[in-house]
Order: structure tokens, then C-alpha cells, then sequence
């Protein structure tokens, strides 16, 4: 997929950001009115979608925790390709494609309702076609995992979307949670430049956004892989543990011991 | 894309149908309100989304009609492929490639909100996985048609969607319109059998549907190179005008001077 | 490669299903003489085809086994994709494609007619399109398989061929060599449905078809990583030993010293 | 595909060249005789079959003419790539694609098999892998071509190959026709090269076969793109009518009102 | 290929650019004058090439005018992908593929190098990784094409290469015949912007530089499908006659009827 | 990419072959003057980049060795397919490809030009098309080596190329640093066939080329997976050390171990 809008304004945005004179002019006001009503509308559906699901699942009964499918095809924040913008369904027909059956290793059974459900992609595009920018579509999105949390059992495992998503998915666990989490953060890269290439949601830039908001008690970095100084730096100021393949054999005993506490 | 549905229930309903004994005892009004309450609200997002768009090309002025993209993202209902329920974004990022420009060989404009807006995409699939059959999703898909039709001057362009939804699209507007409609149908097949492999619904069978439905005037079949009997009993039955390929230099004279009229 | 027979009948037995009514009025006898004719001329063939190797392996001398391919281009009884079908000739091309050299890590010159010869394919998808169905498609396997095991020194290496020959070539070599044999069976799938979605030669179910049979004396099943009630429950009834990747670290040491008897 | 056999012996002829010292020795008749057998249980393979669809279309009754379908997977002959080797099964495959139906433009129902029927492949490559030569093989498919052609209403369809198969498929008709045919040659190339790159059976040279053979009373040749002296003159030699495309608007007319006469 | 350089500097310029603080500091004379040792050593390189291949096309003698192939690996100007840098070496590999042969259409043989010769590319991309910028790159390519143009009978025949460099192509003819030239300029798009995205060599402004430096007499653009405002009045101000596809029909008997005058 | 020059001469040197019986009479020293012309300005260009990499390495300071990429696009000797014709371009496109970032494992920044250094390419295919015969072809070679290794501290860092330039590299190394060296050759073949296929550069030959020059002092051969009794001779006869993957258990020790000595 292209970075088709790098040739000036993000194709999603066109309808205000091209006639810019012309728009200008527009009263304000007008315009956010009707990006509001569509946010809300955005949100009642996923309300609605998880609701219906849950209520599905409770009815059933006997579920503990029920694995719920989130898609949020979001992909400018990406600094090479922007294919995440179209991930969520192939992901899925990837999970129930007919080479593979539905039994897991550990015996579970994916057709199962109370096992794995779907509660649906955030329209994430059309939203941004309306010219909403990322600082109200992030909040969409910690938004949306908050309302599939709201849905017990449900538990959301979002299906990115670039690596920025990080940011309002944390977020939305931690605020619905009531405090800051430990995450174990398995990449080769930190993602924790203050800005890259001046963008404040990257997706090379989530963790310090995680980090900055407060949303983690601790962060451990496992496999890191392509570090620079500003990533060493960023580390050391929000106390991440920071792990890197190069000295694995030095760190794998404590790592492959670490105990989930108060969670 | 693989026909994942063909092991048994399609994915999408995978929800109600998998468990089913013990769905079948779910009280059916409790499902059946929940499926409401998720195509209420997704109607209501189509609706903003289109109003949003409506006010800004009002606003902007001067345009007479406005094409409008709405993508149909379905598949289930062809008979091979179903890649279809993929393909609206492809279809969009193909439209803003960067290998191409934005100036048509007629000298339109493309980014000029006024000549091409987009209103995004039915949840098609969201609404099958909560177990939405296809007599409420066609009218899902109607609706979300007649919804953008009331922006004026937004002027809806269909994006598919296997060839299943020509019925929805047209008869909503035939509705809007307040009657049936003349239709230049070019294409190798005429899509008309009763049922194709059962299905009421079938990519083959929109055009019976349409006929039946007495949403057409005039249904002219241009370009048919493969039609058996049925094609034919069913051409003669609803008295469709059908030009095959074998016979075109016949036709072609009369065909370039087809003339719109009253519409 | 597309189900091409999910429309009806499988592609390969149109002449006889096609027009089934006229059809179903024939003889009876004179469809299935003409089938027995040409199933006996494809056996005659495979035996002169080995034969020839067996006697030229035999005047080189100094054999003791050699490995002799005999493709299978059967795929119909996958449940997914049924590109087995096209196999055999794709697979001898890789082992004698350029970028690689026939010498073997342990040595062995792969050129060398002693060590690997090849007797051809069955014609499978011809005997299928004269109409004869799996019940005595999967004999002529079987016979062919023996067909090669008579011409000392050759070992048939048998070519898929979906999972489902597994069924016919072990009772070839258990019919041949007098009595059930022991096999050490690396999937990880368990393939031992009772029918698989109504197949009885399902290639999900040639390990059901071989243990009613008769034809293993031991089974031992090691890789499974998806099995689910029906795969234990058939594994408990014919006493086989089943071996899961999750439980493979407890399971090593034994399988890794696990003796040939007797064979 | 790739020109697997140009290190040396080609891989189907591997048995008898490679040990080359051994088998020189070995008595000549022993593996003739051996050849001999495989290629009569070849033929009488393909005689069964097109014996059993010529009895089935005879019963059903009405055909005046059936296309019956023959396949050679044979590739070696080809100076570029040899993927003709590998053709006929793909063929079949996208004849029965789901993708399209089986009615043709001029309405013909090719499931019906009195339309089209299939005797499968000549085992080339097996008959190859035996080390039989070109000039044996090259026989082969004339007998084959000729055992269809003996059961009325079945005429050969075939299905290639390189077009080193003209030369074989034409003297077959030739010899089953009893005199010199009229061929209508549709190609860019001649394919008239005395011997290409030395190769007296090469796919640049069967038309050169054909003239010497005396199998073709006129030979017209259109279409052809690319052709330089040694083309032209075996043209004239052979009295040739060769229409180049350069020239095509001026023989339009005279090509366009061919007639077939006595056939 | 992907947009490489949009992260910062263009990778063929890292050297100088990268660490940029250090070598601001460098002394220009130094850097300045190594690059133009290397744009020398590049020039000669070509001029020995030429020189060589001129001396055997006049050696053997009887050719007015042969081919000179000349390969531009330059992709960096284009705004969308930057292919064409790797295109000269894919160029040469199509036209002497085995799947054709070197006669073409009109009887020429391409292996007489009389008719075809090749003088190889210009080390575009060594020239800018040292650091020369487009003014002095453009230069090089001129150069070049004249130090071919002087070995009678060669005429270049020029492999891009973006669009870019129509400019240094068409301005070494125009400097080389002496004058400027008529140019038929077959394209969907004008590729006359005065920049385009602020780059002033880009592959949608060459004919803008062409007609800003006089080195055309007359322009005439056939095909154009996609023109805008600027591309309208930026072909009056250089009184460029601009033919587009959709009034084709209206133009085509005069465009057919174009005779060359005095060239 | 094709074996294209197989159907006679190789393309690259068309110009002296193909029109053999005239060229032959040309004057021989005519050619092979401008031969080495064009061999002269070749080296004099890759002379001028190293230098001048060199000077600005210098001039920054502070690098005690820095890799210096140089490209050797040839592929002639590969006895399958010619790809790494093509290679080098490729190569430097995935070293700077947007989708990793410059900072290496060991925290080394590739951006910094005293790290990493490009001196481009050798024209290989430009000489070759030019009628140089692979003598003098692999001394250019050679020569361009040491060429850049006299520009202190670049290290050269060659890009195939196809296997056949181990040779005329490691001669340059053992001859610029003054004697044999030790080389670790990590491959699953020895290439240490007297000559292949008649190929006396052949990719499969180039071990015997070093050992025979005498350009090595120790060559251990580790990862040998396909090795036959030539190899195995030629391995005595030089006194290479080979260690073959099916015994790496028990050298694996002693090869973790090796200390470089005295380099």
C-alpha cells in the first residue's frame, strides 16, 4: 500500500483540506458539530455490537473470559508502508480459513462463542475522511476498547492497525482498570522516540506516549533488536527495562521466571 | 479469498448458528432486538456520515450533483470467489494511487469535494457476524442508499459488493425516484436465473429480483456472450431486451442511439 | 486450485453424471466393462513401466533397495484446496532442478538409477473421468503400489496425492509384506475422522480407514497440535498412541530411541 | 520450468544414460523389448479410453461430431522455456473454473459430452523417464491422435505441448484422412527451420516435418511477425503462402473469404 | 522500489549529507574537485565505449545509421515509485530473452551490431552517491549522449530513466545538430509543469525545461488524457500544440499526414 | 532471469562474435587496443570514487577501518540461472529500504559514511559487451579490489556476483596484503570442481582457482551439505580442511573456537 497521501494532504481529509480557501471560511463550528455526530454514531454502533455480544455470551453462561475481536484498520501513522489501514478483515479470514481446523493446541474450541468473539472494526477511515484528526480519533479509539471492556466477560484483543494504536489501547485498559499496568513489550524496536519525523502519534513513538500519560507501572522491552541513543535516552528517563538480543543469554532465566502479581 | 463459509455456517454468523442447541432455546426476541438495536445504529452512522458530506458540498456551493461513493463490502452471496467483501478500500486506494493525477481526460477535478465525496462503507460484514440474515441485510443495504440520496446533491456511487447488491441499490432507487427505472445492464451474463445453486440472493439472480420487484422499466442486457435456456425463458418472462456479443454489429447502430429520456 | 466440482459433480465424472437421465437408462454393464478395460490397461501399464526399472536395477546390480517414485495426482479428497492433484510432476522437477546437485548430505548419487528411479504416475484423473468412483479408485492405488513392491529391489516412494492415499498405500504394503505393519505417523493433524464432512476416503480420515482395516500393528501419531473430542475418542477406540507437541518435551527421550523390530 | 536436462542427459532419459559405461553393455534388445511393452500398454490405455467415451456418446445418441480431448505433456523440444510439459492438466483446470459457466456464446452446453468429451493424456513423460527417443515417441502421439480419431464422433482436441507436437498430430490426420490436409497456420513464427539448434523434432522446425512429409497439399501460414531468410526460403522450397503481418491489410480480404473445400 | 529517500536526504547523497555539521566545515574545493575527477572518469568511460563500438560498426562497414543503445539508471525525480533507476539492465535482458528471436517485423536483425549496438549505461547512481546534485548530473547525461552522437554512424537511442531526462536528452541533440528540434511527443500527460512538488527537474516539468531553453521548434503532444489548468496555460505560454485523446478522432487524419522536413 | 546467451554467444559480446566471419578479419589490435581503453577508463573511475570516499573518511577522522561497498554485477559463471547480474543495485535498495532503520544490532549508526562507504559498481556487463574475454575480466576485478583497498581505512565489502568472484577477490586481498590467507568459507558446496560444466571460472571452480594460485593459506570449508568424490578429491590434493554438516556436533566445539591469528 502507497503513501498516497504524501503528495499533500491525507486522502482521508480531502473534503476540508482541499479547497482550503473555500473551507476556510466554512463556519467551524458547523463542521465539528457534524464530525461529533459521527463519532457518537461510531460509538453507539460498537456499543451496540458489543452489548449484543455479550449479552449472547451471558446467556450461554459459564464463560470466564471470552476473547473479543476489535479491528482498527489504521495505518498513516506508519512511517513506511500504510498496509495495517486494511488488515482487520484479512486477519480474520486468515482465523477461520479452511486449511487449519478450529481447535487449538490447548484444546480449546474457537467456534465456541464463549471462546472467541467478534465485536467488529472501528470505522476508523470514514472517520478520518470526515476530517477528524488524530487527536479525537485516538480518544475514539480508547473509547471503543473501553466499551467492549464494559461488556463482561468480554476481553478485547485489538487487531492493529500500525503500531501507533498502542498508545489508546493501553490507555483504555489502564483508565478502565483504574491505574497503571505492566506490560510486556515484545519487539526489536523500543517505539519510543519522542517524536519521529515529527509526528506525536508514530508508531515509533507509542511507548513514550504510554509513558508520559502514566499508563504503566512497568514497561519491559524484550528483544530489541535496533536501538539508537535517543532510544537508550527515552528509556532512561521513563524507567523502562529495556532487554536486547545481543546479551538474551544473560537475561533469559529472569525473563522466562517473571511472575504475573496483582493483576 | 477462500469460500470460508462453505464447511457449514457462514463466518459470519458463526455466533448464533455454531452452539446452536443451545441458542435455539435463547429467547429469539432477545437476539432479534439486539440485531435491531446494531442496524438502527448503523444506519445512523451512514446517515451522519452522508449529512456531513451533504453540508460541506452545500456549503461550498455551485454543484449540481455530486458523486458520492458508499462501498458494499460483500461477498457471500457469489458463487466463486467472495473477494467482493474485500474489495471498497482496494477500490479507494486504487482511485488516489499516487501513479496517477487527479485531472480526468474530461477535465474534472477529482479532489474538488464537490464533484467526488465518499460517505465510507456499510458494515456489511459486522452486521452478518451478529447473525443478520440477508432479507434484513438487502435492506440494510437499501436504506444506507436511500440515506445518501437525501443529501442532495450527493448522487450515490456503488462500490461492490459481488453483483448480489444490484437489487437493493436499484430498487432503493426506484423507491427514491418514485418508480421503476430504464437500466443499461452491460455485461457477458444476465444475471437472472430464478435461483443460482439455491440461493434467492444469489450474484446470478439480481436482475429476477429486480424484475420481479417491478423496479425496472426497461432492463437492456448489452454485451451477453454466455446465456443458456433459462437465461433465455427468463429474458422472454419479464421481457428484458437482450443483445448478445454474437449478433452486436446487428445492434450496434441502435445501441449507440439509445436516448435518456424523462429522467 | 478451485473446488472446480463444487458446482455438482466432480469435473472428472461429467460424462457419466452429466446428463443423467439419459444416462442412468444405459447398461448399466456396458459403462462398467468399459471402465474395467481401462483400469486393467492402467495397471498393465504401471507393472511394464516398473518392471523395466526392476530389470535394468537388477543388470547394474549390486542393489539392495532402491527408491522408486510413483506419483499419485489425487486431490479431490482434501476438504480445502485440491492442488495435490497437480503434484507429482511439480515435485520431480524440484528434485532434479538445477540450482541444486544430486549428491546427498550422506552421499548417496542421486543420478544413479540403483538408488533412485522413478515408475511414473498413476492416471488417476483419467480413471476418474471415465466415471469410476473412490471405492475402486483406491484399489488401483492399492494394486499399483504392489505392482512396484514385486520388482525386486525397488521401495515404491509413493508422490502425493491429498492425505487420503495414505489409506490405500499402507494396505498395499501390509497386504504385500503379510500382516499389519507399525507406523510412525508425523502430522499434526491426528487424519482419523470417522468420515470427514460425509467423506469416507476423506484425507481426514485415512488413518480411521488403515486401523479398521487391520493393516497397523502399532500407530503412533507424534506432532498433533490440533485434535479435538472425535480425534481422541477414534484414537482411544483403535489404540493408538498419540503424541502432542505440548506434551512432546516429556515424550522426547522415548521417541527419539524408538527401535525398528521385526521389519 | 526450467531447462532442467541442459547439464547434461535429460532427467526422464536419466535410467539408461546416466551410469552410461554400465549400461552401454547391457544387451540392447533386453531394453528395447522393455520399451516396447510400455509404449503397446500406453497405447492400448488410450484406445480404452477413447473407446468407452466414443460408446457412451454412440449410446446417448444424436452427435454428429464430438471434440474429445488429448492431452501431451511434452515440453523438451521447446528451445526456451519448457513448461508445455506440465500444460494439460491446467488446461482442464481452467476450462471447469468456477469462474465462468459452461454455456459458450454460441450456446453450446459443454457439460453435455456429446459437446465435449476427454480421453485424458498420452504418459509422455513416463514413456520418456523409460529412455525412449524422440523418434519412438514422436510415433506415439501419431497412434494416439489416430486411436481417437477410429471412434466415431470423437474428433481429437489437442491439447499441448510445444508445437513440436504439429508435426506428429497433422501426419496422424494426414494418415487417418488418407491424403494431404489444408492447414490454416495462425502463428508470428514459421516454425520452418530445417533443424533448430540442431534439433530435428524442435518446435521451430515441425512445419518443416510436416512439407517434407508431404502431410499438407497447402500450407497458409498468417500472422507471421518475425521471420528471417532461412524462413523465407524454406517457404519457397516448400511452396509455402506465407502472410505477413506488415502486409495483413492488403490480404485481409482474400484471408477473410477463405473457403474450405472437400473436407 | 520504494521511495527510499523520503526519510531525509536521498541515499546517494549520505556521504555528504549525513553528518552534516562535520562536513559543512570541509573545504568545498576538496569535495568539488574529487566529483569532478569522478564526472571525467565517468565521461571518458563512455567516450572509450563509443569509440570502440563506433570503430568496428565503420570497420565493417555499409551501415548509414545503427542503434546505440544508452542506459540511464535514474529514478530519483519521478514522485511516485523510483524503478526506472534499476530499468537499463531489465530493458537489455527483455530485448535478448529466448522467448524471441532477433528478426523483427520489418526483416532487421538485431545481433548485426551494424543495426544494433549497445555502449552501456551512464553511472548515474556512483555519480550522485558522491554527492553531485541534479544541475551538474543533468550535464553528465548530456554530455553523454553527445560523446555517442559524435561516432558516426551511432545514433543513441536512450534507455530511462524517468521522465527527467527527456530534458538533457532532447537539449545534447538540439546542441549537437545545431538548432532546435521538432519533437512528436507521445504521452497521456503534457509533463510541462513549471515544478512539480517544488522540484524543478521533476519528471512531470522536462518539456518545460525543453521549451524554456529553445531546444524545440515545434512541440506537438499526441494522447494527452490528463491535463490541468496549469498544464493548459503553461502550452500556450511556450505555444506548444497539444493534441488530446478525447477530440483524437478530430485530429487523427492530420496527425497521420505529419511529414518530416528537413531533418 | 534467463540463461539468455545460451542460444550462442553470450549477449555481451554480440558485437565481436556474431558477425564472425567479417570481424575475424578485422584488424586484431584495433580491438584490443580499444579493449583496453575501456578497461583503463573503468578502473580510473573506480580509482576516483574510492579516492575520494577515502579523502572525506579521512578528512572527518577518527575511523580506524570502514566498509566500503563495491558491486560486481556478473553472473555468467553461474551454471543456473544469471541473476546476480542484476544483484548489487538490488542489494544497496534493501540496505537503505524504509522499513528498518540504520542502527545495527552492535549500536553502529550505517549512516555515518566512516561506518559504511559506497564506491559503486564495477561495469562489468559494460567490459564483457565490449569482446573482453573472462582472463581479463576477472583481473579487472582484481584490480578494482585493490584499487579501493589502497584508499585507507575502506575496507572492501564486495557485492555479487555470482560465486566465480571469490577467486579474483581473495587474490586481490592475498596480493595487496602480501601473502596466503586464512579463509573461513561458510557454504554448503566446496565450488572446489576442477573446472565445471568446462567452465574454467565457473562459480562451482573458484576454490580451486585460490588454492591453485596459492592464494590461500589455510581454507576451512564449514556447512559442506552436498559434496561428491571430485569434491573430496580436490579437497586432499589442497589440503582443505572440510567440515561437512552431518558431522558439525563434533567439530562444533573446536570451529567456535578459532582464533585469527597474525592478520
Amino acid at each position: 500500500m502507497w503513501k498516497i497521501g504524501q503528495r499533500g494532504v491525507p486522502y482521508f481529509q480531502r473534503l476540508i483540506a482541499a479547497p482550503f480557501t473555500t473551507l476556510r471560511s466554512l463556519p467551524t463550528s458547523l463542521v465539528e458539530t457534524g464530525q461529533n455526530r459521527v463519532i457518537d454514531a461510531s460509538l453507539t454502533l460498537i456499543r451496540e455490537r458489543a452489548k449484543l455480544k455479550g449479552e449472547l455470551v451471558r446467556l450461554i453462561g459459564g464463560a470466564k473470559a471470552t476473547t473479543a475481536l476489535l479491528g482498527v484498520p489504521l495505518g498513516h501513522n506508519s512511517s513506511f508502508l500504510e498496509g495495517p489501514a486494511l488488515a482487520p478483515p484479512h486477519v480474520r479470514e486468515a482465523i477461520w480459513c479452511g486449511s487449519t481446523n478450529s481447535t487449538t493446541e490447548e484444546g480449546k474450541e474457537l467456534k465456541d462463542p464463549r471462546v472467541l468473539s467478534d465485536v467488529g472494526d472501528i470505522p476508523v477511515q470514514e472517520i478520518r475522511e470526515m476530517g477528524v484528526d488524530d487527536d479525537r480519533l485516538m480518544k475514539v479509539v480508547s473509547e471503543s476498547v473501553k466499551l467492549v471492556m464494559e461488556e463482561e466477560p468480554l476481553r478485547p484483543l485489538v487487531i492493529g492497525g500500525d503500531h501507533s494504536i498502542s498508545y489508546p489501547v493501553v490507555r483504555a485498559v489502564s483508565e478502565k482498570l483504574g491505574g497503571p499496568v505492566d506490560i510486556l513489550h515484545l519487539d526489536a524496536h523500543p517505539d519510543i522516540y519522542d517524536r519521529f519525523e515529527g509526528n506525536y502519534y508514530s508508531h515509533a513513538s507509542s511507548f513514550a506516549r504510554i509513558m508520559e500519560g502514566g499508563y504503566a507501572r512497568r514497561l519491559l522491552q524484550v528483544g530489541i533488536r535496533s536501538i539508537n541513543k535517543e532510544g537508550r535516552e527515552q528509556g532512561k528517563r521513563f524507567g523502562v527495562e529495556q532487554y536486547e538480543m545481543r546479551t538474551f543469554s544473560k537475561d533469559r532465566q529472569m525473563l522466562e521466571n517473571l511472575v504475573c502479581i496483582n493483576f
